[in-house]
């Protein structure tokens, strides 16, 4: 039968209970805050989730790292504060390579693939050749049911109304149902081969992995998945990990905020602009040598 | 309407008859074999392919990268081919990172799940977001319909009875069927949006990727692929690149053959039984150290 | 007997004019202006060069794999040259590592080991175990030659004068030589082993390899080293590997102008600066959030 | 004042200290024998060393991320041992890469430039550019000097007699030597910017890095570097990494000797040949399709 929206097993959730029991001793550097949140899923969409199971570094290891020093980190906060900021800014990007972060995940099918294409991380995933999958698949709120975007050729415009919201997850879950139902079929009466019997299953489908990243990376993801341009589906996971790295290396992800997320890069041409309404001059679109998209992204970045 | 198996587009067809009709002059290294294949798919599967799009480097180029020289591989292919051998049996691999191969594909997501996990490639993937879908779904011929395994948790044993199979392909193709109905209801009577409806989709649908690799990665990947136990899918697609391979880097491919297709590793604990063997010892599996597993495998690899 | 500043061997000499004498008919995407540099050498430093000896796609190509398409590119120039800005405006990188330039440099050690720093590209050196190195060491110009900077901990000041400049050139070329004449005698009299003898040699002396790299991560590498604040003798080669860049894709090279090396990235501090002065308020230093040193740099960055 | 061989400096010695003495409590996997081990130096030539300062994983975390499971490893040992003895004949790479490793090394400039072909790490290295380096290079042992093999190309003969090894030593010194003096003048007499002050110093001068890699990428890097072939001086430090990892992940250490370290790889012919011999055939290198140098492989590992 299937679970509760976001619920554990029993098994997994004693698995999960002695995990956090479990202390011992380290020379190892460690994080209070992450500590606090090991192994505990944080709920993402109607079955997903991510968890942190385990870790390497914290702020001081990207100071350590920046100076092949013998000993962890400077003595001082405010130092290595300034330094990571340093670092940010000017993109000095490998001391971020120190710290790594392992997650176990639990995502719909389309959106591991789009996480997947973040080559720069290990990933082991449960495998429909191997094991039996479970019938557990994705199913948006009705909030988040939305129209195709009239000026986004990727995006989602006004939300569904009420009643077409309703019609859309009705054929949803029918025909996960459906598919889930053949797929059982195709095992149990056919003794079909599990490699094969999957590939009747919706890309809505639910699949699991370890991931286990680097700083540097993880930021780099967080920056394309965390943008409202991303899907919203893969931006709910975005936003359990960032709550995740906050926790762990709160001063990185302080100069992540000011020198990647807040920051905009202005173009060659922007920066023209720029220049000439700082000296006084009324620069329209039209001479300004911006496309009317640039022009638009240009006006909000610096809307007061 | 749907194309027939194997078939192109008109606007595809002429397409690719206009690359394969253009000619141009280049100083660099060129393989009349691969040239003569370029742009032509190869089928794979119902609906999908496997086509060569561009090629850098030949044989020479690994010569030439492994001697670090001014000019282009050596004077002689028996030197060259001498070289090569002793490269590739001493896994030195660096050298056949040197050659580039670009292929464009369409294969089914279930097949292009495992294929992006071989990370050390360029991919670019056509998008669910940005463009609807077309309906293509991946049905096995009865043939290759078998049930699982009995003694492999990952592979197939024997073919479906007649009956069976005919069963399982109808319920295959219902589902598929039905779900791209309801997908384009989804996006043509409610408006939603492509990233959300696409979610409605089994992974036996097509899509298409660019995928471009070096020769030292493209020949792992194959020494994965083209294997018995990988599944019969995946290894269409290797058979394919494997005939484009032979024809591109035909020393390479020879050495490829010797030192890695129909090479076999023996564990610490093989060798010794072997040596036991050879030396008029009479081993016994009790004897041996070895698992039975290991035993059958060391049994199979020394059969006459 | 060492050769004249950026002189070839005769024999070396002889191989590159026979690789540009070849030509061979391609159906793959080739470029003229490109075929035109291929295997020249372009001299950087004293003994050094950067020479192109093969490439794998066009400006074409980065359109087609962002497509997925069956041909190749667009129909039109100016349709090539928006997708390609927009890709590079909103960092879709995947496309241009569709492309591929391989490379035969040689250059002094010391900055073949910043070089190295950029992993994602292939690599083949000559070997100091294999065979004997040639008595070619770096030697700057004089007017290279400069104290160190009093505000940049990694960079240089003013230039020495000419009677230091002098001396600090005696004393280099005087070390180099020695060595190389302790290195002859190791090998000639002590028969000692390559691998070992070589310890003696300076990191200025010189060393070659092929190095083959994607467009997007060569662009990466160039944004790095052709930056002002790169150490000179690195600049020379990303130098002259951005002029064989320009020649071979010039719509990707312009976007990269305008949307990377032109383009300025602005802090979430920095774009609250420019706001308020853009509103009519004249903000201090003092008042900025800015650290002085982030102040000069959007100073400078705003500059008319 | 140089060090003594394989001495730290005061500071370094605090810092060490100050290190091994922290404890705090963590939920992570812990590994005492590691732990035991953590942060202190292991000397490698004759400054050198290599330290652990970090570990992620352990050998539950291999089992943890195959099995794609909640808890920690299975419940039994026997049962993780038989996993990872079955991903490791397999070649099922991809759970190793769950654990990471993070050294700082001490290391000659010229063991550091082998050391980096591996990519697939993280590293940060101290900078001449940045700082002044100190005076301390690599003299080998007398034992340790040997002549150039007279049958690998890249390998060493012979041990050096008395008289010339002293006279190699002396010579190597006195350009070490001379070398640094040069260097202080450039710095302290003309102010000659460390970037290029450094290019006089000899790649027998060690270098400090971090690096970081993972479990499997560092198995990999152990096969190649912990074998007879590769340089003594490289070996040294395969051989100080390989201790730690026995230590760390006893269970793959184990499964790593029995699959790869005491494993032989028999080609397509060579496999002929056994099988031949195992029917009671008696081979002759003439008539085994083996080359010399194959012949005299096969022979080496098929000695009782």
């Amino acid at each position: 039968m299937p679970l509760l929206p976001n619920a554990l097993s029993a098994d997994a959730q004693a698995a999960l209970e002695e995990q956090r029991a479990h202390r011992a001793q380290t020379r190892r550097p460690t994080v209070p805050a992450l500590e606090e949140r090991l192994f505990t899923p944080i709920p993402c969409l109607d079955h997903g989730f991510v968890r942190a199971v385990d870790y390497m570094g914290d702020d001081g290891a990207v100071v350590q790292a920046a100076r092949v020093s013998y000993g962890t980190g400077t003595k001082k906060v405010s130092e290595d504060r300034g330094l990571i900021r340093y670092l940010m800014r000017h993109r000095h990007t490998t001391p971020f390579e120190m710290c790594e972060l392992k997650l176990h995940v639990k995502l719909p099918i389309f959106v591991a693939r789009q996480w997947i294409r973040h080559r720069t991380a290990n990933v082991n995933e449960n495998s429909g050749r191997y094991s039996v999958l479970d019938k557990e698949f994705y199913l948006p709120r009705p909030e988040d049911l939305a129209v195709q975007s009239a000026n986004n050729k990727q995006g989602r415009g006004e939300v569904l109304d009420a009643d077409s919201a309703a019609e859309v997850l009705r054929l949803l879950r029918r025909d996960a149902e459906q598919s889930y139902d053949t797929y059982e079929a195709l095992l149990d009466t056919h003794h079909l081969a599990r490699e094969l019997a999957r590939m009747n299953l919706g890309v809505n489908y639910y699949t699991q992995w370890y991931w286990k990243i680097d700083l540097h990376n993880l930021l780099h993801f967080l920056s394309l998945r965390i943008d409202p341009h991303a899907q919203y589906e893969i931006r709910v996971y975005g936003e359990a990990m960032a709550e995740l790295v906050q926790a762990w290396v709160p001063l990185v992800w302080e100069a992540f905020q000011d020198y990647r997320v807040g920051a905009v890069t202005l173009s060659r041409q922007m920066l023209d602009v720029v220049r000439r309404r700082l000296a006084g001059e009324d620069v329209t679109m039209a001479d300004s040598g911006l496309s009317k998209r640039e022009w638009d992204e240009l006006t909000e970045a610096l809307k007061p």
